[in-house]
């Protein structure tokens, strides 16, 4: 598809990044809170549109660039990986949930702007009241696990319209008053992702902010969130893994000493140290070929647009959960091993080794395995295509 | 690369040869001996020159189609892919070991001919006397492990010509007086493979059929086999796997019966039984993918000739490893796993589901996983190529 | 307990079994059909009534020794361990569902004449009709997985009586008119169990032969057969993984040959071979101990008599269960993976190690372990007793 | 045996110090350094001299009892766990290295005063110089991985004689002039060790304070010292697995919410939950009771006393291998798994679940699994008893 550009500058700007990141990554692991320098680096790398059309001032790169710039983070902070995922989800949403004039304003804007977008509308708990108040909705109430509301620039809202009886989508500027990110998340990994709480005191939402209804709504294409937030997802597993994996092999080959009962000269010539690794590789490569399927698939379903079929959306929603179960898999299980590789000395806050298995396990338990793979067995098994979900 | 004929007709041949081998399969797998009837088939294709150059009568295609015909045929019979990938082999060996004479007459006469290939060559025991006799050699004893040998038309020999210390490679009629194939193989799986005792009694090798030395003799390009056999094993491996989930599933969605504590109107409806299947097919895809990247490695160093570097080849070697302990691995638990998801009653022999298992369990004796992780390992801690080996 | 006999006479007659029933394992494995010199042997040894009473000729023995026996059997011959142990469970039923009358007459026989009791009362499938005829019923029909009726002197019937609407359960010759054992069992695995068809064919069954109801009958001692079931059965497992690694060793230490690139000069002092028995050794033994556990678990049971409560009896349900549930899965990783150990060259037919393989792969179907795996954790979670179910 | 006092008081006691430990363990974990409260209720305990023998004012417990308290402490808290074991380890060296009069004199005294034994011994690397002044021997350098030296009332001290070429064991207070505990240990877990580093900078040694030899050094009773190693490390594990299945078992039964897309009405009814729990019951039990069984072969052997061979040395220290490495893959398993049943909201530092994965994670590189795995191997394998080892 020659019309599309190559990805490879913005890939190696994102690695050029990551580099940046992993610098104090072990040190704002342990900090949490705001990850505001590498905001300021995102921004200015013009990063945060890649995947907007170039009609809007985006770069035009397909969704699979956007992952692989959060594997490529996630080598060395899963949470900016995270960030990076969830705030263009946020932004794609408007496409997805509006209509094209939403569009046009709000991607000019984002793209001229650099905004971050951050996300407060999860919808799985009903802890918002909402009123009308002449032009404006006025929401009070609270939501949790509000990734990247704690840096975000703009602010995604949701509420379910009761007069309607539909989910409403709303944009709004995270100063607006009465919008607090309280900053409170603490979790044990995921550390700088902000996936704490907002809450809305008297907020006053416009009309005009409020994305509006389109023709297409309802349409398989506008289903495509769970897809892409698994999406997310598997990529910081993949690039945990990658990432833990990599430095794991640094350290094993530069201060690593060889066992007491090994005999080796050099721990790296130990066949127990060597088969680890091994292992380790090949599961990862396995894994990161079927996440690259996956990105493959969710390129090809967005590329569809509104003509976007419902078996076409099932079969990729069950490559994407299947290449999501794996990556998790894969990289709890890299990145707790790997230890085992470098030895007793590597596991030391110091090093900060842990962080990735902590990120891992806690950001797969967002999104259980279990599910997933029963829908992959479910499609198997009964040939019918995945209907949309939550998480799926 | 325009210039290389879709793999298409000849996957598609093969696809219909897999549907007639599988009829009898069981069966066949019941017998053990010869699969007169399915070598017949698979002249009449002339699938057995697929990948010999086309200006001597062969179809030009890469290994990959070599390999994917394998992996067609273990989807319903192990034996008759191990059988298609080590008969490519020893005629391949030709160009590997031969000079261009040698090349160009063998190849010209198996194209024309459809000769199918043994081999009894294997040097890993030192069991056959060698003497001159004027023109001739003379061999005496034995070889084991001499896949194919039972139904061939030529047979690969080789032997250590002890004056010059070096590896003499020899193809003959398998009818030349003295040679004898045993057929006495009765292994737990891969039956039909002939993987018995080949012996020599006064064998007369002429010098004329002894494969010429050449200038290129010794090059990366002449230590391909090995990586030749462990693409052969692994997609064994993946064909075993990969036909036995599908198997099992048509078993599973048409003939099992809900376990009676589940509760489920349907056995596929029971959420532990598509989760045993989505496992298995997200390991089985993602193993695929893996042989897939290994498949086009080989390819990719195959095309390069005699130009071929260490660094490159070494390069594949670890990747075909890496491809070859997860294919093993992944059809080792699949072929077990099955059952599970099939139920009691499908565990008779009637099905011969069991012959999947014994296939794998068999093949992949012969190719410890253990060395070659610790391969992939060491390739992965010291950066260095991996040396030619007889694994590797 | 003093006034207990101690197992080991009777432990050490089954290793003399076992010894004898080991030199032709192999070759009934392959034949099928019926082990009827091996039946021979058990009478002569009495054995068969180890756990009677000694008031009816018994041995007194409690069931752990029955299982211990079922274990040791099943380490040459997997089959020969559960057809003990089915027979005794059949025997004993006359106990758990008949009245005192009922177990002092076919006791007093059964150890006097060291009969071996079949079962035919499989319940899962409804396929015998019920007809009365004066004092006779008469049953036609048939029933599918009625291990040990090819070769016995008694066989255990039952049926829903449907006027009464209960279970009704009756002991009768195997020779009576009409009963045919069809021998048409051809499983994967165990292979001599004779787990095929019984045919009914206007079979009389006297009314005193029918089992008297009994003032204890639904008390929870009455509901013990499924814990001697999954007792049989995860001693069939602990039995093979020990039978394997047994003889996976002897092969090891004797025939194998260093691997090609270990560098070792016994293959024992590969450390991939050390690490890999050392692997199955430390699992084989953690299952046994949990299995011992259980067996202590049900001896603690059954001596309750009619005074057993359902938190008793369930929670004696649980820790078999658990039991079972390991040593199926300690059972089957052991008697693949010891292969890996032996080598290439003793994957043949000649020495039948698969064996093992496929009767652990074959009965732990009859048996998922899914379910008991989630009812431990329901017993866990809920602090619930488990109630009692066909499996548990 | 009637004349050994039932364990029962003493596992009580310190079933009542874990719960005080648990009040505090996860904000401890969280900021390292010394639990110097813990360590005031320990002494006020006496459980610091609960094996010493009842001549010398211990509660002459075995060394079973011992390592069930390390359990005990362990399922709250593993670096307690880890503290009691090896000061109990350095106290009971006295009798292991020393003579009569040095055991009778500190042995008294230590169970007078309730001290705290500290290790600044660790052998592994030879950082230490030492020279003569006198009567004294003067030591400078360091030590790193000295345990419970931050806290220690007496300091276990090791050298080399260069002269006598042998090695030199002594006592002396924690507060000799010269001695520095730094404190630094900040590992990713078993944050309160005090694992870190001990200088000594002219530290004065006393002849007196040197443990004097005896008749019976060099006798297998005197090559103890790695098994009690192990077993202090194999029963933290265990307490551990034990320790994080228990709160997640309370936070799921108390706190979860059901999976949206599971349809139960609790989270406890949902199949997969029942699973998980019951598979992480099901492997806690079976690694528990391995690690009994080797409980009881430790207190065999140190029953034993100087009369032990090497033969029953050597048996028993495969025992303790392969319960090791069975504790310690159990509870990298479990202590990860829990998260799945918990969920999302459970991975907060709040909570401090992950406290078990670290200190499992962080204790087991002490002590490569792979080589213990091979040893047991070696010992099944070869039939001769392990060597003593630095691990084994």
């Amino acid at each position: 598809m020659s019309h599309i550009q190559s990805a490879a500058p913005y890939l190696t700007k994102a690695a050029e990044l990551r580099a940046i990141f992993a610098k104090d990554a072990v040190e704002r692991d342990k900090q949490g809170g705001r990850p505001l320098e590498q905001l300021r680096l995102l921004k200015q790398s013009h990063l945060l549109s890649v995947n907007l059309p170039v009609q809007y001032g985006g770069a035009g790169q397909p969704w699979s660039t956007v992952f692989r710039i959060v594997r490529e983070f996630a080598k060395a902070d899963g949470a900016l990986g995270h960030l990076f995922g969830y705030h263009t989800l946020a932004l794609n949403n408007v496409a997805l949930r509006g209509n094209a004039d939403d569009t046009a304003r709000l991607y000019h804007a984002s793209a001229r702007n650099d905004w971050f977008w951050g996300n407060a509308g999860n919808a799985m708990s009903d802890t918002v009241t909402v009123r009308r108040d002449g032009e404006h909705v006025v929401l009070n109430g609270y939501r949790p696990f509000t990734s990247g509301s704690h840096i975000a620039d703009i602010i995604q809202l949701s509420w379910t319209d009761e007069i309607e009886g539909k989910r409403v989508f709303a944009a709004v500027p995270a100063d607006r008053k009465g919008i607090t990110a309280l900053n409170d998340w603490d979790g044990i990994g995921q550390r700088q992702t902000g996936s704490g709480t907002v809450t809305f005191d008297n907020v006053h939402v416009h009309s005009s902010e409020i994305l509006g209804t389109d023709a297409n709504r309802g349409k398989p294409f506008s289903t495509l969130t769970p897809l892409i937030q698994q999406s997310v997802l598997l990529n910081v597993f993949i690039g945990s893994a990658q990432g833990a994996l990599a430095e794991a092999r640094d350290y094993t080959v530069t201060k690593s000493r060889p066992c007491v009962d090994s005999g080796a000269a050099r721990h790296i010539d130990d066949p127990w140290i060597q088969r680890l690794y091994g292992d380790l590789f090949i599961k990862t490569e396995a894994a990161t070929l079927l996440a690259d399927k996956a990105l493959d698939a969710f390129d090809r379903v967005w590329a569809r647009g509104h003509d976007l079929t419902e078996v076409e959306r099932g079969d990729a929603a069950a490559t994407v959960a299947g290449a999501n179960v794996l990556a998790g898999e894969t990289a709890l299980d890299v990145t707790s091993r790997v230890f085992e590789g470098m030895g007793a000395r590597s596991a030391v806050t110091a090093y900060g080794f842990d962080r990735f298995w902590r990120n891992v396990r806690t950001h797969s338990l967002h999104n259980p395995a279990e599910y997933k793979t029963r829908n992959v067995g479910q499609w198997l098994l009964t040939g019918d295509y995945l209907q949309p979900g939550i998480y799926r």
